[in-house]
């Protein structure tokens, strides 16, 4: 089974066009379109056009608004509360990032806690539209519940992903864009196809033991904080996993813990909902609120060098900057197209034909 | 060789009287030492009172001034950057982070970088001031070089913690502590004193391999990151670690990645010294700048009950919330007293004898 070749354009224009078919207006339809495909374009195929689906399902269950009136609720000079009127995530975020990025403007950070909103594509994409302006980016989100907390076996947690993009000089820029669990959802689901196991430490059974199966979640296994357990810091990886949820959705009124909507559009909302839809949480640093720019991507410099030219250990070519793989798979995917593995084209043109938009 | 236990106040007053005793101001002197024994009572015992030697050490080879001034240096509505002047962390940390409190009052948030400063014992102690005046707390450090990054053998961060503690209404705070490694240096302290093994997954020798020995740091081996190994998320660990060292000094100007001065006074200062002594960065967001305390702290209640009372797996007997070891340590320790092992309490008595302070 190999994989088809799409060039980036060609999916693109799908994309948008799929989104405006569902109602969305022409400029919320290309932004949600570039949020979605900068997934399969930085190599996080688990969280792209792989997923278009999905939202349309959102959307014909009308979980999804497609012509949200999204709005900042509460603000003080340096944050902001936005309600997302049920829009598309990937939609919402660009709109509180950017309030983020105008606060630090003015004063010297920005902080928006985003409620009533849905699933916003990959963080690393909102958290890098900062980097332009001299600014730190940071982006977190909320997710429905796969994950046990340490010792538990109840799911209470999302993969709960931090992002924080730091721009450099010479060097490209920093971005460490991660799931605060061992392995994120999307690596079981390539494991699953493959008919691999998984290595211990990233999941368990419904009662707790360590498993390898990648299929364990539909039998009622969670996901494992990063760490994996107790002796490998698991508590770590619970607790900022917990701190994104806090951030993302205490702040804002949105959903939380194991209550948070589901993604796909046929597994029922938790009956009990102490907020409203899922939560996100950006932040924007100004550089030059801490000191002159210049002076501190010489020195980012200066410390992606160091990295760089660390020792490797044997059989390892380099030591990675965060952020490394998935630029250098954007500069490749930009030139030589996107790979999609065949139930997602299969699925595309499925969309295609129910929705009468011609499949690229 | 069973522990003596001490009372608070007199180890306080003790460690009181020798900061004065090097010339600290009295109220210096009474901040430090509270800052300092915050880590006795909360039980992490590596970073309390059984370093106090080892800063009077720091300030004989004039490493550390006793009687710093300590100085924002630059600033906007929501951020400042402030100069510790060599001043000790345990008087530098608090300064920034009533900073940061204070831009919070006045922006929302407050967002404050230090240089030139030293170690400032336990980040939570400083996280943990905004909890009175409704805001979350946040406080990180650098520190001088254990860590090696995925795939490498070189050392290049330190363990570098980040501590976030965010109010609840009736139920006790949240306080996330954690070490950006899979286990903090004092847990393998523990292990050396009993003569015991690490876990794998702690530690790496000087070639990279995994290691069980609690003395490789000695021969030449490294902390990992959390997570221990790729396959595990030890990349994660590294880019966490990273960003800490980032906002910590990169942001402030101060000494970076494995530039950062050692805390043991016997060991030779990095030649090269991109910046000023070591990096902090604190973190206060004020809850109302989002939405009403009341209403945000009946939800962390809410949050906080219902991880308490996700189902355990067999053999454990609850679910932690983190902070709950910590907070249950102090209240057991405030009224039991605190225990020293043999060899502290020696130190301590010789550092009584050469500075001519009275051993409570």
């Amino acid at each position: 089974m190999s994989d088809q070749i799409f060039s980036y354009s060609g999916l693109l224009n799908f994309t948008e066009a799929v989104f405006r078919k569902i109602g969305c207006p022409a400029q919320d339809a290309s932004t949600a379109a570039i949020a979605l495909l900068s997934a399969d374009l930085r190599g996080i195929d688990s969280h792209g056009v792989a997923r278009l689906s999905g939202y349309v399902r959102l959307w014909e269950v009308k979980r999804v608004n497609a012509a949200p009136k999204i709005k900042v609720i509460h603000e003080t000079p340096s944050t902001a509360v936005v309600d997302g009127d049920s829009g598309l995530g990937l939609v919402v975020a660009p709109f509180a990032m950017k309030t983020a990025i105008e606060k630090a403007k003015q004063a010297g950070t920005g902080w928006v806690s985003v409620q009533n909103s849905n699933h916003f594509g990959i963080a690393g994409h909102h958290a890098m539209m900062a980097l332009e302006f001299d600014m730190i980016g940071m982006a977190m989100t909320n997710a429905s519940a796969l994950v046990a907390p340490t010792f538990s076996i109840d799911r209470m947690l999302g993969t709960n992903p931090i992002c924080v993009a730091v721009p450099a000089g010479e060097e490209p820029a920093f971005v460490a864009d991660l799931a605060t669990t061992t392995a994120a959802n999307g690596k079981l689901e390539i494991l699953q196809r493959k008919k691999q196991k998984t290595p211990l430490g990233w999941i368990q059974d419904k009662n707790g033991n360590p498993s390898t199966d990648p299929h364990e979640l539909k039998n009622g296994g969670a996901l494992l904080p990063l760490g994996g357990d107790r002796e490998h810091g698991s508590h770590k990886g619970y607790a900022l996993g917990a701190v994104v949820d806090i951030f993302s959705a205490l702040l804002s009124g949105a959903n939380y813990a194991p209550w948070v909507p589901p993604f796909p559009a046929y597994v029922p909302i938790p009956s009990e909902q102490p907020g409203k839809g899922i939560g996100h949480f950006f932040g924007a640093m100004r550089i030059d609120a801490f000191r002159p720019a210049v002076e501190f991507k010489k020195h980012m410099d200066h410390w992606i060098r160091g990295f760089r030219n660390a020792k490797t250990k044997k059989g390892e070519d380099r030591v990675l900057i965060p952020g490394d793989p998935e630029r250098e798979m954007q500069e490749k995917r930009s030139k030589e197209g996107i790979p999609l593995i065949e139930p997602v084209v299969k699925d595309l043109e499925q969309l295609s034909v129910k929705l009468g938009v011609p499949f690229i």
